[in-house]
Protein backbone atom coordinates (compact mmCIF):
# COMPACT_ATOMS: atom_id res chain seq x y z
CA UNK A 1 0.00 0.00 0.00
CA UNK A 2 2.69 1.97 -0.43
CA UNK A 3 1.47 4.63 -3.08
CA UNK A 4 2.81 7.59 -1.77
CA UNK A 5 5.93 8.89 -2.78
CA UNK A 6 7.38 9.16 -0.09
CA UNK A 7 7.77 5.88 1.25
CA UNK A 8 9.35 2.59 0.38
CA UNK A 9 12.60 0.54 1.35
CA UNK A 10 15.53 2.09 1.76
CA UNK A 11 19.40 1.31 -0.04
CA UNK A 12 22.13 3.53 0.11
CA UNK A 13 22.09 6.46 -2.25
CA UNK A 14 24.64 7.25 -4.76
CA UNK A 15 27.94 9.08 -3.76
CA UNK A 16 27.62 12.61 -2.48
CA UNK A 17 29.09 15.38 -5.08
CA UNK A 18 30.37 12.73 -6.99
CA UNK A 19 30.78 14.50 -11.05
CA UNK A 20 29.21 18.19 -9.86
CA UNK A 21 26.19 16.73 -8.26
CA UNK A 22 24.34 18.01 -5.52
CA UNK A 23 25.29 17.49 -2.04
CA UNK A 24 23.64 15.31 0.57
CA UNK A 25 22.40 16.90 3.52
CA UNK A 26 19.97 15.44 6.00
CA UNK A 27 17.08 17.58 4.26
CA UNK A 28 17.79 16.14 1.06
CA UNK A 29 18.73 12.29 2.29
CA UNK A 30 15.06 10.60 2.19
CA UNK A 31 14.35 8.10 5.42
CA UNK A 32 12.68 5.77 3.15
CA UNK A 33 13.35 4.78 -0.78
CA UNK A 34 17.10 5.91 -0.80
CA UNK A 35 17.64 3.51 -3.87
CA UNK A 36 14.64 6.45 -5.43
CA UNK A 37 17.00 9.52 -4.75
CA UNK A 38 19.31 11.36 -6.85
CA UNK A 39 20.82 13.98 -6.90
CA UNK A 40 23.04 14.75 -10.72
CA UNK A 41 22.02 17.84 -12.24
CA UNK A 42 21.42 16.39 -15.19
CA UNK A 43 18.11 14.22 -14.06
CA UNK A 44 17.01 17.32 -11.20
CA UNK A 45 17.45 19.88 -14.15
CA UNK A 46 15.82 17.97 -16.58
CA UNK A 47 12.38 17.05 -14.21
CA UNK A 48 12.64 21.00 -13.49
CA UNK A 49 12.41 22.11 -17.02
CA UNK A 50 9.40 20.11 -17.80
CA UNK A 51 7.62 21.54 -15.87
CA UNK A 52 6.48 25.39 -14.98
CA UNK A 53 4.11 25.06 -11.99
CA UNK A 54 5.93 23.98 -8.61
CA UNK A 55 4.53 23.96 -5.39
CA UNK A 56 6.29 26.66 -3.22
CA UNK A 57 5.86 26.24 0.68
CA UNK A 58 6.76 28.31 3.21
CA UNK A 59 5.65 29.29 7.05
CA UNK A 60 3.31 31.62 8.16
CA UNK A 61 2.86 32.76 11.83
CA UNK A 62 4.59 28.95 12.05
CA UNK A 63 2.24 27.12 10.05
CA UNK A 64 2.91 25.65 6.41
CA UNK A 65 1.58 27.13 3.29
CA UNK A 66 1.99 25.77 0.19
CA UNK A 67 1.00 27.11 -3.17
CA UNK A 68 0.65 26.30 -6.93
CA UNK A 69 3.37 28.57 -8.40
CA UNK A 70 4.72 29.47 -11.82
CA UNK A 71 8.65 29.03 -12.19
CA UNK A 72 11.27 28.77 -14.49
CA UNK A 73 14.87 27.33 -13.80
CA UNK A 74 17.84 29.92 -14.90
CA UNK A 75 21.59 27.83 -14.60
CA UNK A 76 21.28 27.14 -10.64
CA UNK A 77 18.64 29.17 -9.43
CA UNK A 78 14.57 28.96 -9.87
CA UNK A 79 12.83 31.88 -10.23
CA UNK A 80 9.01 32.38 -9.43
CA UNK A 81 7.11 35.82 -9.86
CA UNK A 82 3.74 37.95 -8.84
CA UNK A 83 1.92 40.39 -7.64
CA UNK A 84 4.16 42.76 -5.55
CA UNK A 85 1.08 42.78 -2.87
CA UNK A 86 1.62 39.28 -2.22
CA UNK A 87 2.24 37.05 0.75
CA UNK A 88 5.15 35.12 0.27
CA UNK A 89 6.46 37.99 -1.95
CA UNK A 90 6.75 41.06 0.37
CA UNK A 91 7.82 38.46 3.12
CA UNK A 92 10.79 37.43 0.78
CA UNK A 93 11.70 41.15 0.31
CA UNK A 94 10.98 41.88 4.24
CA UNK A 95 13.23 39.26 5.37
CA UNK A 96 16.65 39.28 5.87
CA UNK A 97 18.53 37.33 4.73
CA UNK A 98 15.10 36.18 2.65
CA UNK A 99 11.85 33.53 3.12
CA UNK A 100 12.70 29.99 4.07
CA UNK A 101 11.28 27.71 0.96
CA UNK A 102 10.73 24.58 0.05
CA UNK A 103 10.03 24.13 -3.70
CA UNK A 104 8.70 20.88 -4.81
CA UNK A 105 7.97 19.73 -9.13
CA UNK A 106 6.30 16.57 -9.42
CA UNK A 107 5.34 14.50 -12.89
CA UNK A 108 3.18 11.57 -12.08
CA UNK A 109 4.31 8.98 -15.10
CA UNK A 110 2.22 6.30 -14.48
CA UNK A 111 -0.14 4.20 -12.30
CA UNK A 112 1.07 0.90 -10.81
CA UNK A 113 -1.45 -1.77 -10.54
CA UNK A 114 -0.43 -4.30 -8.08
CA UNK A 115 -2.28 -7.91 -7.45
CA UNK A 116 -1.65 -6.36 -3.58
CA UNK A 117 -3.56 -3.24 -1.84
CA UNK A 118 0.39 -2.72 -0.89
CA UNK A 119 2.20 -2.44 -3.42
CA UNK A 120 -0.17 0.08 -5.26
CA UNK A 121 2.32 2.95 -6.22
CA UNK A 122 3.19 5.47 -8.59
CA UNK A 123 5.52 6.03 -11.36
CA UNK A 124 6.98 9.76 -10.53
CA UNK A 125 9.61 12.15 -10.78
CA UNK A 126 10.26 14.49 -8.44
CA UNK A 127 12.31 17.39 -7.66
CA UNK A 128 12.62 18.77 -3.76
CA UNK A 129 14.34 22.31 -3.66
CA UNK A 130 15.13 23.28 0.43
CA UNK A 131 16.54 27.02 0.37
CA UNK A 132 15.92 30.67 0.88
CA UNK A 133 13.78 32.98 -1.11
CA UNK A 134 15.33 36.48 -1.91
CA UNK A 135 13.92 39.81 -3.98
CA UNK A 136 15.60 40.09 -7.27
CA UNK A 137 16.14 43.63 -7.52
CA UNK A 138 18.67 44.03 -10.61
CA UNK A 139 16.59 45.07 -13.51
CA UNK A 140 18.29 42.90 -16.19
CA UNK A 141 18.70 39.58 -13.97
CA UNK A 142 14.38 40.60 -13.39
CA UNK A 143 14.14 41.02 -17.19
CA UNK A 144 15.99 37.40 -17.78
CA UNK A 145 14.02 35.89 -15.14
CA UNK A 146 10.34 37.06 -17.05
CA UNK A 147 11.72 36.26 -20.00
CA UNK A 148 12.46 32.99 -18.36
CA UNK A 149 8.76 32.44 -17.25
CA UNK A 150 7.01 33.00 -20.30
CA UNK A 151 9.36 30.94 -22.21
CA UNK A 152 9.12 27.94 -19.29
CA UNK A 153 5.56 27.67 -20.36
CA UNK A 154 5.60 27.65 -24.16
CA UNK A 155 9.46 27.55 -25.59
CA UNK A 156 10.00 30.72 -27.93
CA UNK A 157 7.11 32.54 -26.84
CA UNK A 158 9.25 35.42 -24.59
CA UNK A 159 10.19 36.59 -28.19
CA UNK A 160 6.52 36.64 -29.64
CA UNK A 161 5.11 39.09 -26.87
CA UNK A 162 4.82 42.90 -26.74
CA UNK A 163 7.50 42.78 -23.17
CA UNK A 164 6.48 44.61 -19.71
CA UNK A 165 6.59 47.88 -19.80
CA UNK A 166 7.69 50.25 -16.85
CA UNK A 167 4.41 50.10 -14.98
CA UNK A 168 4.08 46.26 -14.95
CA UNK A 169 7.41 45.99 -14.23
CA UNK A 170 6.85 48.04 -11.10
CA UNK A 171 4.01 46.04 -10.28
CA UNK A 172 5.67 42.24 -10.40
CA UNK A 173 8.01 41.41 -7.97
CA UNK A 174 10.44 38.73 -8.89
CA UNK A 175 12.32 35.97 -5.93
CA UNK A 176 14.86 33.71 -6.40
CA UNK A 177 15.80 30.51 -4.74
CA UNK A 178 19.45 29.10 -5.71
CA UNK A 179 19.58 25.54 -6.51
CA UNK A 180 22.20 24.47 -2.99
CA UNK A 181 20.20 22.14 -1.19
CA UNK A 182 18.38 19.71 -3.87
CA UNK A 183 17.70 16.37 -4.69
CA UNK A 184 15.26 14.65 -6.75
CA UNK A 185 13.28 11.29 -6.20
CA UNK A 186 11.65 8.94 -8.61
CA UNK A 187 10.40 5.38 -9.27
CA UNK A 188 10.09 3.78 -12.72
CA UNK A 189 9.38 0.53 -14.26
CA UNK A 190 7.03 -2.14 -13.68
CA UNK A 191 5.17 -3.49 -10.46
CA UNK A 192 6.94 -5.01 -7.61
CA UNK A 193 4.35 -7.45 -6.25
CA UNK A 194 5.67 -10.38 -3.51
CA UNK A 195 6.16 -13.75 -5.38
CA UNK A 196 3.26 -15.24 -3.60
CA UNK A 197 0.92 -13.28 -5.40
CA UNK A 198 1.98 -13.40 -8.80
CA UNK A 199 -0.82 -16.22 -9.19
CA UNK A 200 -3.43 -14.52 -8.32
CA UNK A 201 -6.52 -13.64 -10.77
CA UNK A 202 -6.07 -9.79 -10.50
CA UNK A 203 -4.41 -7.68 -13.68
CA UNK A 204 -1.24 -6.05 -12.84
CA UNK A 205 0.74 -3.51 -14.65
CA UNK A 206 0.89 -0.38 -15.58
CA UNK A 207 -1.29 2.32 -17.08
CA UNK A 208 0.93 5.54 -18.60
CA UNK A 209 -0.07 9.14 -17.56
CA UNK A 210 1.06 11.98 -19.67
CA UNK A 211 0.72 15.54 -20.33
CA UNK A 212 -1.68 16.25 -23.74
CA UNK A 213 -1.59 19.88 -24.78
CA UNK A 214 -4.57 20.50 -27.18
CA UNK A 215 -5.71 22.34 -30.16
CA UNK A 216 -4.98 26.08 -29.26
CA UNK A 217 -8.20 27.83 -29.46
CA UNK A 218 -7.33 31.19 -30.79
CA UNK A 219 -8.57 34.41 -29.12
CA UNK A 220 -12.08 36.19 -30.10
CA UNK A 221 -10.64 39.49 -30.91
CA UNK A 222 -7.82 37.55 -32.97
CA UNK A 223 -7.32 39.02 -36.64
CA UNK A 224 -8.94 36.56 -38.87
CA UNK A 225 -5.65 34.14 -40.68
CA UNK A 226 -3.17 34.77 -37.67
CA UNK A 227 -1.50 31.85 -37.60
CA UNK A 228 -0.61 29.46 -34.23
CA UNK A 229 3.17 29.77 -34.37
CA UNK A 230 5.88 26.95 -35.05
CA UNK A 231 6.70 26.95 -31.47
CA UNK A 232 2.99 26.16 -30.34
CA UNK A 233 2.61 23.40 -32.37
CA UNK A 234 6.19 21.91 -31.38
CA UNK A 235 3.66 21.17 -27.69
CA UNK B 1 2.95 38.83 -16.47
CA UNK B 2 0.77 37.16 -13.88
CA UNK B 3 1.00 34.09 -14.69
CA UNK B 4 1.67 32.54 -11.16
CA UNK B 5 -1.78 31.20 -9.32
CA UNK B 6 -0.81 32.99 -6.85
CA UNK B 7 -1.70 36.72 -7.63
CA UNK B 8 -3.68 39.16 -9.45
CA UNK B 9 -6.56 41.76 -9.08
CA UNK B 10 -8.46 41.72 -6.52
CA UNK B 11 -12.65 41.55 -6.12
CA UNK B 12 -14.92 41.12 -3.33
CA UNK B 13 -15.20 37.18 -2.71
CA UNK B 14 -18.48 35.31 -2.31
CA UNK B 15 -20.32 35.77 1.29
CA UNK B 16 -18.94 33.22 3.87
CA UNK B 17 -20.67 29.63 5.10
CA UNK B 18 -23.24 30.31 2.75
CA UNK B 19 -25.12 26.99 1.55
CA UNK B 20 -22.48 24.96 3.83
CA UNK B 21 -20.11 26.60 2.66
CA UNK B 22 -16.41 26.48 4.03
CA UNK B 23 -15.89 29.22 7.11
CA UNK B 24 -13.53 32.20 5.32
CA UNK B 25 -10.33 32.97 7.80
CA UNK B 26 -7.50 35.00 7.68
CA UNK B 27 -5.96 31.91 5.42
CA UNK B 28 -8.01 31.25 2.92
CA UNK B 29 -8.98 34.65 1.76
CA UNK B 30 -6.08 35.23 -0.47
CA UNK B 31 -4.60 38.82 -0.63
CA UNK B 32 -4.87 39.20 -4.94
CA UNK B 33 -7.46 37.40 -7.10
CA UNK B 34 -9.81 37.36 -4.70
CA UNK B 35 -12.61 37.09 -7.47
CA UNK B 36 -10.42 33.47 -8.37
CA UNK B 37 -11.70 32.32 -4.65
CA UNK B 38 -14.44 29.64 -4.26
CA UNK B 39 -15.50 28.21 -0.72
CA UNK B 40 -18.61 25.78 -1.50
CA UNK B 41 -18.10 22.11 -0.70
CA UNK B 42 -19.31 21.04 -4.60
CA UNK B 43 -16.21 22.85 -6.05
CA UNK B 44 -13.89 22.13 -3.22
CA UNK B 45 -14.83 18.29 -3.46
CA UNK B 46 -14.46 17.77 -7.35
CA UNK B 47 -11.07 19.43 -7.78
CA UNK B 48 -10.07 16.81 -4.78
CA UNK B 49 -11.53 14.14 -6.72
CA UNK B 50 -10.42 14.38 -9.52
CA UNK B 51 -6.78 14.14 -8.21
CA UNK B 52 -4.97 11.00 -6.18
CA UNK B 53 -1.69 13.42 -5.42
CA UNK B 54 -1.16 16.27 -3.21
CA UNK B 55 1.46 18.21 -1.92
CA UNK B 56 2.30 17.82 1.65
CA UNK B 57 3.50 21.14 3.79
CA UNK B 58 4.23 20.83 7.32
CA UNK B 59 7.24 22.62 9.26
CA UNK B 60 10.48 20.76 10.19
CA UNK B 61 12.89 22.40 12.49
CA UNK B 62 11.44 25.39 11.37
CA UNK B 63 11.58 25.32 8.16
CA UNK B 64 9.08 24.43 5.25
CA UNK B 65 9.24 20.68 3.66
CA UNK B 66 6.66 20.01 0.91
CA UNK B 67 6.33 16.24 -0.06
CA UNK B 68 4.13 15.09 -3.04
CA UNK B 69 1.75 12.39 -1.38
CA UNK B 70 -0.57 10.29 -2.13
CA UNK B 71 -4.48 10.94 -1.07
CA UNK B 72 -8.51 10.40 -0.55
CA UNK B 73 -10.91 12.73 0.08
CA UNK B 74 -13.70 10.38 2.34
CA UNK B 75 -16.25 12.53 2.80
CA UNK B 76 -15.09 16.02 5.31
CA UNK B 77 -11.66 14.33 5.63
CA UNK B 78 -8.44 13.94 4.04
CA UNK B 79 -6.80 10.51 4.13
CA UNK B 80 -2.76 9.89 3.19
CA UNK B 81 -0.78 7.17 3.80
CA UNK B 82 2.91 5.54 4.56
CA UNK B 83 5.67 3.95 5.92
CA UNK B 84 5.25 3.73 10.21
CA UNK B 85 9.23 4.94 9.20
CA UNK B 86 8.48 8.10 7.47
CA UNK B 87 9.33 11.52 9.22
CA UNK B 88 5.56 13.37 8.41
CA UNK B 89 4.17 10.29 9.51
CA UNK B 90 5.97 9.92 12.77
CA UNK B 91 5.49 13.52 13.54
CA UNK B 92 1.88 13.22 13.06
CA UNK B 93 1.98 10.69 15.42
CA UNK B 94 3.95 11.90 17.95
CA UNK B 95 2.93 15.40 18.26
CA UNK B 96 -0.41 16.01 20.53
CA UNK B 97 -3.19 17.15 19.20
CA UNK B 98 -0.75 16.39 15.73
CA UNK B 99 1.03 17.81 12.94
CA UNK B 100 0.29 21.57 11.52
CA UNK B 101 0.00 20.75 8.10
CA UNK B 102 -1.27 22.24 4.57
CA UNK B 103 -1.92 19.79 2.31
CA UNK B 104 -2.51 21.94 -1.65
CA UNK B 105 -3.98 20.06 -5.35
CA UNK B 106 -3.63 21.86 -8.32
CA UNK B 107 -4.74 20.70 -11.62
CA UNK B 108 -3.50 23.09 -15.05
CA UNK B 109 -5.90 22.89 -17.52
CA UNK B 110 -4.98 25.32 -19.94
CA UNK B 111 -2.02 27.89 -21.07
CA UNK B 112 -3.03 31.42 -21.28
CA UNK B 113 -0.79 32.88 -23.87
CA UNK B 114 -1.90 37.01 -24.32
CA UNK B 115 -0.89 39.41 -26.43
CA UNK B 116 1.76 41.04 -23.21
CA UNK B 117 3.85 39.52 -21.36
CA UNK B 118 2.41 40.40 -18.19
CA UNK B 119 -1.57 39.06 -19.07
CA UNK B 120 0.44 35.39 -19.60
CA UNK B 121 -1.12 32.96 -17.16
CA UNK B 122 -2.34 29.55 -16.56
CA UNK B 123 -6.19 28.30 -16.48
CA UNK B 124 -6.13 26.31 -13.10
CA UNK B 125 -8.24 24.93 -10.41
CA UNK B 126 -6.35 24.44 -7.49
CA UNK B 127 -7.52 23.40 -3.57
CA UNK B 128 -5.78 24.55 -0.29
CA UNK B 129 -6.09 22.77 3.14
CA UNK B 130 -5.18 24.18 6.59
CA UNK B 131 -5.15 21.59 9.07
CA UNK B 132 -3.89 19.01 11.33
CA UNK B 133 -2.57 15.70 10.84
CA UNK B 134 -3.67 13.15 13.26
CA UNK B 135 -2.70 9.03 12.85
CA UNK B 136 -5.25 7.29 12.23
CA UNK B 137 -5.78 4.61 14.90
CA UNK B 138 -9.47 2.87 14.70
CA UNK B 139 -8.96 -0.38 12.40
CA UNK B 140 -11.89 -0.14 10.61
CA UNK B 141 -11.17 3.47 9.45
CA UNK B 142 -8.02 2.48 8.08
CA UNK B 143 -8.81 -0.09 6.16
CA UNK B 144 -11.59 2.58 4.76
CA UNK B 145 -8.81 4.92 3.88
CA UNK B 146 -6.52 2.22 2.64
CA UNK B 147 -9.36 1.11 -0.18
CA UNK B 148 -10.16 4.75 -0.62
CA UNK B 149 -6.65 5.66 -1.16
CA UNK B 150 -6.49 2.65 -3.98
CA UNK B 151 -10.05 3.53 -5.42
CA UNK B 152 -8.21 7.56 -6.03
CA UNK B 153 -6.12 5.93 -8.02
CA UNK B 154 -8.40 3.68 -10.35
CA UNK B 155 -11.93 4.04 -9.22
CA UNK B 156 -13.23 0.13 -8.32
CA UNK B 157 -9.52 -1.16 -8.09
CA UNK B 158 -10.07 -1.87 -4.23
CA UNK B 159 -12.81 -4.57 -5.15
CA UNK B 160 -10.24 -6.32 -7.32
CA UNK B 161 -6.78 -6.52 -4.90
CA UNK B 162 -5.48 -8.49 -1.72
CA UNK B 163 -6.13 -6.29 0.59
CA UNK B 164 -3.37 -5.46 2.96
CA UNK B 165 -2.72 -8.51 5.30
CA UNK B 166 -2.01 -8.06 9.29
CA UNK B 167 2.04 -7.31 8.75
CA UNK B 168 1.15 -5.11 6.15
CA UNK B 169 -1.28 -3.19 8.13
CA UNK B 170 1.60 -2.97 10.65
CA UNK B 171 3.77 -1.35 8.25
CA UNK B 172 1.57 1.26 7.07
CA UNK B 173 0.45 4.86 9.17
CA UNK B 174 -2.75 6.53 7.67
CA UNK B 175 -2.89 10.07 8.53
CA UNK B 176 -6.18 12.53 8.72
CA UNK B 177 -7.08 15.98 7.82
CA UNK B 178 -10.44 17.25 8.52
CA UNK B 179 -11.64 19.38 5.76
CA UNK B 180 -12.30 22.52 8.07
CA UNK B 181 -10.00 25.56 7.01
CA UNK B 182 -10.18 25.00 2.93
CA UNK B 183 -10.74 27.05 -0.45
CA UNK B 184 -10.84 26.69 -4.34
CA UNK B 185 -8.90 28.71 -6.66
CA UNK B 186 -9.39 28.75 -9.85
CA UNK B 187 -8.76 30.63 -13.07
CA UNK B 188 -11.17 29.58 -16.61
CA UNK B 189 -11.85 31.50 -19.55
CA UNK B 190 -9.60 33.41 -22.31
CA UNK B 191 -7.12 35.51 -22.53
CA UNK B 192 -7.34 39.01 -20.99
CA UNK B 193 -5.48 41.12 -22.69
CA UNK B 194 -5.49 45.32 -22.12
CA UNK B 195 -7.60 47.01 -25.21
CA UNK B 196 -4.74 48.64 -26.54
CA UNK B 197 -2.82 45.85 -27.24
CA UNK B 198 -5.31 44.29 -29.15
CA UNK B 199 -4.45 45.29 -32.52
CA UNK B 200 -0.64 43.91 -32.00
CA UNK B 201 0.40 41.27 -33.94
CA UNK B 202 1.42 38.26 -31.64
CA UNK B 203 -1.34 35.33 -32.11
CA UNK B 204 -3.38 34.90 -28.47
CA UNK B 205 -5.54 32.00 -27.28
CA UNK B 206 -5.65 29.41 -24.94
CA UNK B 207 -3.85 26.22 -25.55
CA UNK B 208 -6.13 23.04 -23.25
CA UNK B 209 -3.92 21.12 -20.87
CA UNK B 210 -5.11 17.48 -20.19
CA UNK B 211 -4.15 14.14 -18.23
CA UNK B 212 -4.31 11.21 -20.45
CA UNK B 213 -3.98 7.64 -19.64
CA UNK B 214 -2.35 5.15 -21.84
CA UNK B 215 -3.47 1.70 -23.16
CA UNK B 216 -2.49 -0.03 -20.05
CA UNK B 217 0.39 -2.25 -19.98
CA UNK B 218 0.17 -5.39 -18.39
CA UNK B 219 3.10 -6.85 -15.95
CA UNK B 220 4.92 -9.62 -17.51
CA UNK B 221 4.25 -12.58 -15.26
CA UNK B 222 0.65 -11.69 -16.15
CA UNK B 223 -1.60 -15.32 -16.70
CA UNK B 224 -1.68 -14.95 -20.84
CA UNK B 225 -5.35 -13.75 -22.00
CA UNK B 226 -6.06 -11.89 -18.35
CA UNK B 227 -7.90 -9.50 -19.61
CA UNK B 228 -7.77 -5.77 -18.83
CA UNK B 229 -10.61 -4.59 -16.02
CA UNK B 230 -13.50 -2.34 -17.09
CA UNK B 231 -13.11 0.24 -14.57
CA UNK B 232 -9.38 0.65 -16.52
CA UNK B 233 -10.78 0.96 -19.74
CA UNK B 234 -12.91 3.88 -18.15
CA UNK B 235 -10.03 5.95 -17.30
Amino acid sequence: MTATPATETSETPEPSGADGAYEHTDRTVPTRSRDRARYDRETVHAILDEAYVCHLGFVRDGAPVVLPTLFARVGEALYMHGSTGSRPLLAAGRTDPGLPVCVTVTHVDGLVLARSAFHHSLNYRSVVVHGTARQVTDEQERRTALDAMVDAVAPGRAADVRPANARELAATAVIRVDLEEVSAKLRTGPVNDDAEDLALPHWAGVVPVTTTYGTPLPDADLAPGTAVPGYLAAL
